[in-house]
């Protein structure tokens, strides 16, 4: 059985660096291209599918239906949710890295973006960017959404979510695509590879590069491949990783805010 | 309770005037701007929705992707199915008008054209565009699917999939959206309207001009409205029809090619 992760790319929101969660923001051109060359990726591999999971974000949907649309597939059903949403960045939600360092310190940030268990402040109820406030989730009764979320809040709605609706699939011998985030598909991650919390928070998928997971019938995973050319793909790796750490040489030791720009 | 059906725009097949029925053409760019445009239509009118439809033709799947674009409801659910597909034109998809009419004689094409119960010669089923043979319907019992359709074939599949998949939704208060083809929408307006078969083959919906049916609590029409201005829509059924005309006068009585050049 194989399930494949996409990881949506360069969205409109990179450029000025700033933290993105459930701001609804578009792929940028270059992020287009990444969807595009992802479903080329599939195409050239031989995959198919019978069934696309993806988030209630346009950088995600668009994702797949770019990449559906190179393996003329568009006609496969797609089950959005919000569960699988980027990771809720609270009130830094819109800050660029200048500003954010200034509001709340740089340690502070460092602590929000690479701990797993430590959320941002949470938006107050009445800022308009509550999803509660929005007609995208009213379908979703307004306890269940967040204000802010650590990554551990993410894994706390992504994993219940792949067993109750992406597993049973999947178990049925379905071909599934999920299409989405950073943060949560670490977290579809974590669950597959039985990670643990130190393990996800270093884990950095590359964009637009699908990884195909072999599971076993349990669900446990016997292999994991990156799709495309490996040493392009560790070129990616390495690329993604070495922006992380020009920021943090930048920043004196902060957080490398473009390692996880796209969250 | 309210129902807007939308049919989709210039595909890539209009210009050279061919059958398209089942054939997976794309939009032209004009398709895609009457989409973007019928999507605007529908946010001015304050429109909203639950829940859309549409077929497993691109064409009709784009046109509603851009729609919902502009009304920021990409997250909204689609249910796809090959029910609301165009009508199948047999041994004509592929072909012009020219070699339609030197193959089988213009009078003949005439009647396949608009008789509702006569169809065209069917495809062999060692034919390449063979339904069965794609995978698109991969997942659809083979003896289900068409070889060749009259128009009566159309509403004897879109009827039974609106009363056993549309109508329990919109029954339950759902906002119903439907982007589908001239045919299967027909199909469509001759069940809601209650039309005879010599009604429905006059009945030519504009291109990108939603049509929003109020439906009482037993699913009877209403009121019946196209979208924007009145003068506009007035314009697009004349043009429509003219083309029509003009389409019959140059083939000395013949079919209205142009007419449903998107069938």
């Amino acid at each position: 059985m194989k399930l494949v992760l996409l990881r949506h790319g360069e969205s409109e929101w990179n450029l000025s660096n700033r933290f993105t969660g459930w701001t609804d923001v578009d792929l940028s051109p270059n992020g287009r291209r990444e969807a595009e060359l992802a479903g080329q990726l599939m195409l050239e591999a031989g995959l198919d599918f019978d069934l696309c999971f993806t988030s209630y974000l346009k950088r995600a949907i668009h994702t797949l239906n770019l990449a559906l649309a190179q393996m003329d597939r568009e006609w496969l059903p797609v089950d959005k949710s919000w569960k699988l949403n980027e990771r809720h960045y609270g009130a830094l939600q819109g800050l660029n890295k200048a500003e954010t360092a200034a509001k709340y310190g740089e340690e502070q940030v460092h602590i929000w973006r690479r701990s797993y268990g430590v959320p941002p402040p949470a938006l107050l109820p009445d800022d308009e960017r509550n999803p509660a406030r929005l007609p995208m989730y009213r379908g979703v009764s307004p306890e269940a959404l967040p204000l802010t979320e650590s990554l551990q809040d993410t894994v706390a709605r992504v994993i219940p979510y792949y067993h109750k609706t992406i597993w049973p699939r999947i178990a049925k011998g379905e071909r599934v695509l999920i299409a989405a985030h950073g943060n949560s598909l670490r977290a579809l991650a974590m669950q597959l590879e039985g990670m643990t919390p130190e393990a996800v928070i270093s884990l950095d998928l590359p964009t637009g590069i699908p990884l195909v997971y072999e599971l076993s019938a349990e669900g446990k995973v016997l292999s994991k491949a990156y799709l495309g050319d490996a040493e392009k793909v560790a070129e990616q790796i390495r690329k993604v990783t070495r922006q992380g750490k020009i920021e943090s040489l930048a920043n004196q030791g902060t957080a490398p805010y473009e390692k996880d720009s796209r969250a």
